[in-house]
């Protein structure tokens, strides 16, 4: 890998590499609630448990909040986009998280946050849930689309009968290499803030960084990924390391996005704000040898 | 169900029922990070979408969070609980949701909260996150315990071996008629802030509140549980309605803990709080004529 | 007053009337810290007990926040604004709240966020505090700029030497009529969101809101203000009332700005999000006849 | 320094020297509010901008939050404490604080947290605020108390006639030497979180922190206090340094209280924590020789 630090960005070596990344199926909710609190509670609680669709029915992020003048109903809202390998994937996962975690939730409200995608590209949201209404719900048009209004302690849940869906690109990435664990979670922090500023795109881990970065295959039969050693400083002497001299601890970004130029866009304000940070010893991404995905980000095309 | 209220509290109608609860494995995880703030999107990401194990893998929260001084390691943490009807089935959910959402997430370390059960009844938790460290694991003694080293790229991962487990009780509730949402979701706020302050207990759904009570079976044959229809406020004049005249809101909070004792202490928290809460018209609990559930509790105990 | 309500804006009765604001002197302060948890706390910390010039040393607040690409020092920041009535009372206040809130705060540097003004019209920064430095101080040169390196116990505190200042303009305002104090909170929580995206603007009243309206002079000899009775709903039956029928809370934002477009534009965006909230009887406006305040902002300009 | 490094906690040295804090008056005040949320913001704007009575017109922080069923009036709330050097000055503070960002904040209440000291120690509250009512604000009484409920704009402010005050001990503090600045900020901020828990004290500085320790004068005449050369790692070659080999970075935690015993708690709670942090290099404490404050907390008494 150090072979190809041809790059340089602000002083920090760029790896003259791609990321790769797949195409999913994705779709993007927006959800409203009476107050601010109770739209980031049920937005936790929906996007919770949804990292990667290797061992999760989705990964799923917060895209955006929205004031109340900017959400569908006068109320503050949130939109949410969820990605999975399928459409049938997709809406298992959608009904069921939504009929778990925002059906559940005090107050809130259930849209569609993209335009109709025709019959065959929707998937079903309240067309699903509205039979927890045991036959008392009812629906309204509302311009071209349709709710649901289901009977709940509180009121009515509304929730939008289908949501259309897209074509969306998954594992979008940044690693970044360096000199000691600290630096390295304050570099990708400061990375995540501003990539949270791009619209179209979320970062579906835990406070958008990843530290368990994996390699396809493991010394296990049973296991299909595992550590990526020779990206752990740890195994430094025990392995072929691929990490600078110097390197204590590497992060992981991974991005998702509606688009190519969503997650391009994301992975060049990221990269150029892990430039700035101290402690950086190199900024690279993770492929598997680009016949995977159908998506290649090359840092090269994020600096030029 | 009116015919019941011959309770008062702080002039509150509190009406003679009991809430039905049942028998369900529960484990304990202490998660420790570098941060405070680390803790906390930690353990958002593993104990989200976890509302309910009718449709959810398990039920999860936070029990309280842990000082340095607290936590097992000198660091920041926070102590969870995690339920599901079967060992086997909490074992899956714990491996997948600390292997999803810790294992993945910068600096954390995992421990068991519980006591070491014996060896039929603890669960594996490091003792199968391990095999991601691809041989590279090492495992250390710690008193009587046994941790995990698992290189990753920000350094190692350290998880014990084993959790214990203990026979929980889930499915504690309050039922809160209140005038109008906005009364409601205060009055149910104000209790759940009570109730986070007792230990062995958590409030499974978001915020701790449920909106969508239900009753067991459907007029829909495929569905096995619909809206509570005589809970709905705006079902009044079509269905047979439990709720007392003016009731323009109801919210439930569902408290799942170790020991029936510690589930009454929160219940009997909530309600104390509950009745001192402006627009509160009536407090009651839900069950199921006590046939399905071992534990009932008697709101009736709760007062005198 | 309810004469005057003549304009409608969604259904929602809008008084043809005008806030009344004042020319005051205004500066921005640009805070950068390790992490944006440490923003954070600087941020609440200076700007705190600053809500109006009437009692308090200043008005300040958060103008926005800055990620590590948009701020000065490549960390995450803020953009403060604070106003006072004149040059000298400015940078006293700014000068002792920097001292006592950002100079002892961990790892925060603090830099001027208007371009220097001039000799005359900068307010002096670093200049003031670097005498804390005991001659242990240094300057150095930031392209035109001049920053003073002072040692503390964390290493250093940056502070540049002088910041520049501009004619504010402070005391824009909105008041919200609505039917109850739940729906009036909720309604003026929807504005303050929206209006907090106005960059060049600040909300110095705490949560943006102000709930003590007060109206110039008193029965009490030594009180140049008291309580506006015309907008208090408990005092209808005693008073001259000015609110229309049903009003039970009155709510009041106040904003300060660098201009009077800016302050305009917050306005406006504030009134028609508050339009669109659910129990709002009437949204008007304050003055002092117009003989007071420089600054005239007529609703009627803002819905035309 | 160095040579009073006789005591070892959880192998730290820790210097046998003691904290010299001084007498003031304190007082704590109880607000409360419709939501927690209210109560936080409500906290936060007074008890912003005081840090040090050395030039704020007082020191004040949150004790604590109490949620419905431990406030006064059934809301949630939060114990705040407030300290000054004289009872008026104090009152002073207390007055203009709680009407500019008490009386002024949407809901909320605010409570005497001492009992009745007496008509000589007590300080005006609602007694003196009771005049922005303008003739409308009645009294009333509340067992042996007298509340003041004062007309706005949404209801009425209710405001207790009084509050007690005693004795407090202000300026009790650790001083944590660490290997490097995010190692200390990270002890410092474990130690802080202990410490909070610890009733009848709060920590005054941002983030309960303090990064610009001083000494007794300067090299210019006009200043009284000036950096604490002696502990700023970049001046260890400039001056006579106290800091151990190998600092990097200094903080100070303050702790006010109630009594010696509160800031004695709060101090060793903290002394426990730093001692088991990473990085930590020795712990000591700020005095005067003894001469200028009263009490005198000796750091061998909390390890003993």
């Amino acid at each position: 890998m150090n072979t190809q630090s041809e790059l340089i960005l602000n002083d920090v070596p760029v790896c003259d590499t791609f990321a790769e990344a797949f195409t999913t199926v994705g779709t993007r909710i927006i959800v409203t609630a009476l107050t601010e609190s109770w739209v980031r509670i049920a937005a936790a609680e929906v996007c919770g448990y949804a990292t990667s669709v290797i061992a999760c029915d989705a990964e799923a992020g917060i895209e955006k909040y929205l004031t109340s003048n900017e959400s569908p109903d006068g109320r503050p809202g949130v939109s949410l986009m969820m990605f999975a390998f399928s459409r049938s994937a997709l809406e298992k996962a959608v009904i069921n998280r939504v009929g778990q975690c925002i059906l559940t939730c005090p107050t809130t409200a259930c849209y569609s946050g993209v335009p109709d995608s025709g019959k065959d590209k929707n998937i079903a949201l309240g067309n699903q849930l509205r039979f927890f209404g045991d036959g008392f719900q009812v629906s309204k048009k509302w311009d071209n689309r349709r709710l649901w209004r289901i009977p709940v302690m509180d009121g009515e849940f509304v929730c939008e009968d289908q949501a259309g869906t897209f074509k969306g690109v998954a594992g979008g990435n940044l690693l970044i290499c360096a000199t000691d664990q600290k630096s390295g979670l304050l570099a990708a922090e400061a990375a995540v803030s501003s990539m949270q500023k791009i619209e179209k795109t979320i970062l579906p881990f835990p406070g958008g960084i990843v530290r368990s970065g994996s390699k396809v295959g493991s010394r296990y039969s049973k296991l299909k990924a595992s550590t990526n050693d020779a990206y752990c400083p740890t195994l430094r002497a025990q392995t072929n390391s691929d990490l600078p001299e110097g390197t204590g601890c590497v992060y992981e970004i991974v991005i998702d996005g509606d688009s190519f130029d969503a997650v391009q866009q994301s992975m060049q304000t990221g990269l150029k704000t892990v430039c700035q940070q101290p402690g950086v010893l190199q900024i690279t991404a993770g492929n598997y040898g680009g016949k995977l995905g159908k998506h290649h980000f090359h840092l090269r095309d994020l600096i030029e």
